[in-house]
């Protein structure tokens, strides 16, 4: 159960043919209401796509009757008729469905620079249309899959009410969101007003925290829509809550299936002046190919840590370099900015997680951004991906 | 011929047994004078080895006598026991030579958070001076190398006065200088001002201007010798000239020797509002692992590098994303910001250097960054390099 999860709520997933493999690519997720309140985050890429700059004018209003994804094509750099794609898409939706198409939100996802083959994607749509199905969550959440090896579902229930959502990524997944689409779901009787907030808060310290390769893509987008299907009316605090939970889910779910990776890595940043201090000594770290080299070869090289968090300019971070503390796996391997408890006492080859605890020693802030190994599959995925 | 070319030095290099390889690890640069003009420029890493912190007192004065330099360890985060280790071997250095300790510049390169065995090193230094000749600049230039398979020197000839310079450096090699240990000699006739002028201007558009794998050094350390040996008056302008196109040469061989690559890419941007902003976009795409990983497939991917241009803010660098061209090789495969000439028109296999032109169309500014492509190579030398 995902999207589906929450009442009010339809979805599909359909064979269309835009992918070689033939796997299902044309995803549709309707809010049947009574309610069609939406939001939505986006990437802050200044090159974006299509879908993007389509999307932005739909959720302007704060309503959102369908969200319409297919994966095998991106729309990116597609040029005017690229974007004349995207609106036709939306309008066979709205056309089918009776509403406007200025109500429907339209994703794309895959290589970049090339056209979408509408000849395939409308008949999908329809197809799409003909599947809808107050159980077809997690068909729809396959059929956004590219290089994801599982689908990425989740479903927080609360007293009465319940949120439920859908991600893929795997590559080009970075900050200012992990590059990725995803739509959450939810019956909770909400406004506009509040499902914004509540989604950015949400987004804000979860899919913004992870960060696979540093490569912040052209796509992401984040939908929520609310039916009110359940008649529980919900405040923003409550719904923060069962967002960040269902976000953090989906993000983590991102992260264990990041291209290639065999280690899913926690960098923690204790006692920074700031929150956002802390974000930014952790983002440092896991943006290291040096560091994750190391993590793939099970080396716990805390050199490498200590020199990324020395990158990190005083204005953003407050530290002294000989105040850093790092820990790997609980062991205490540098103290003072100096070695600590020797090295192999870590052992880094027994689990898929790695926990990193970097204390700065320079207040009671904390952040953690989650990261993954540079692995050898990783450079396979991405020097063959296109050809 | 290299540092030992221009009149007025004498260097060595020799084998300590700080590697467990058995080749030479301790190298000297002394200078004869009559001058003892120095100048240096430092990471700006606020994690830094006791090597850095010692030898920016050193400079302070625009006074160097002479440069120790040793492999085989960093001497970072290695406490206040550390920078005695430093302080020591300036003494044993200055004792020998007859000069002051606070006149030495000390560098060292290796794992980050080890000791140095002081044992083994301070005899080292013994044999250097013992060693020192006027030929021996090769000697020195093949002492400082870690992971380089290859020494890299230079010597740029003017009328009367010439520059040498030997650097090191394969790995942690990114801005705010390629990670590396360089030192520069020159006979002109030169005060400290100019010679730490010059050495500034030169170093920010060559070694800054390359990003081998984004990952900021420790150590990283330029000096700049000049004996005044030739006799000959030199101007700030001519000076810089030479440095240069002494730094050029030796930062375009620390790429051609980056760990594991078999590209070097040359990421020109022009059209920009600024060189600033130019710089920045060549950053932004010099850093992405999935360009890099793409290069290495010989994939001209260009979605993968307009992505990277749009993550740089509008406040660092103007342009719009339909007005973004793209060459790779001369082939203009990316224009007005979607596809351009055929993909396939582009042969990255056919040889090792591969020049991306990314016209803003925003200006009339341009810079060049150097980097190389992300191989199975790197992540290997890199995930079992400590242990």
């Amino acid at each position: 159960m995902s999207i589906t999860a929450p009442a009010g709520f339809r979805a599909a997933g359909v064979i269309a043919g835009l992918k070689a493999s033939r796997k299902s690519d044309v995803a549709l997720v309707v809010n049947d209401g009574p309610l069609h309140v939406g939001a939505a985050v986006f990437t802050t890429n200044r090159v974006v796509g299509a879908p993007v700059t389509w999307s932005r004018q739909v959720v302007a209003d704060g309503v959102i009757n369908a969200v319409v994804l297919n994966s095998g094509g991106a729309n990116v750099c597609t040029g005017p008729e690229g974007f004349a794609d995207t609106h036709h898409t939306a309008e066979r939706v709205a056309e089918l469905l009776g509403c406007s198409a200025g109500d429907v939100v339209v994703c794309s996802t895959g290589l970049i620079g090339e056209r979408l083959p509408m000849d395939k994607l409308l008949p999908g749509v329809d197809s799409a249309v003909a599947a809808l199905h107050t159980d077809g969550g997690d068909d729809a959440a396959t059929a956004i899959m590219t290089t994801d090896t599982v689908p990425k579902i989740t479903h927080v229930i609360r007293a009465g009410w319940s949120v439920g959502g859908m991600a893929k990524g795997a590559g080009m997944l970075a900050p200012a969101m992990a590059t990725m689409l995803s739509v959450l779901t939810t019956d909770a009787v909400v406004d506009a007003a509040t499902a914004d907030a509540a989604l950015r808060a949400a987004t804000a310290t979860t899919f913004d925290r992870v960060d696979s390769d540093g490569c912040m893509s052209t796509s992401d987008t984040v939908t929520l829509l609310a039916s009110g299907a359940s008649g529980v009316e919900v405040g923003l605090a409550e719904l923060t809550d069962a967002l960040t939970q269902a976000c953090g889910d989906l993000a983590r779910a991102l992260v264990a299936d990041a291209e290639g990776a065999s280690h899913d890595i926690a960098v923690k940043v204790v006692g920074a002046h700031s929150e956002a201090a802390a974000v930014a000594v952790a983002r440092a770290v896991t943006r290291s190919n040096l560091f994750k080299a190391a993590m793939f070869g099970n080396d716990p090289n805390w050199g490498r840590i200590l020199s990324q968090v020395g990158t990190v300019p005083i204005e953003v971070a407050e530290f002294e370099a000989d105040q850093l503390d790092v820990a790997i796996n609980g062991v205490q391997i540098c103290r003072g900015g100096a070695a600590g408890a020797d090295r192999s006492l870590v052992d880094l080859a027994a689990q898929r997680e790695v926990h990193v605890e970097i204390d700065l020693n320079a207040g009671s802030h904390e952040a953690t951004v989650w990261t993954n190994d540079l692995t050898h599959d990783y450079i396979h995925e991405n020097s063959a991906y296109s050809t």
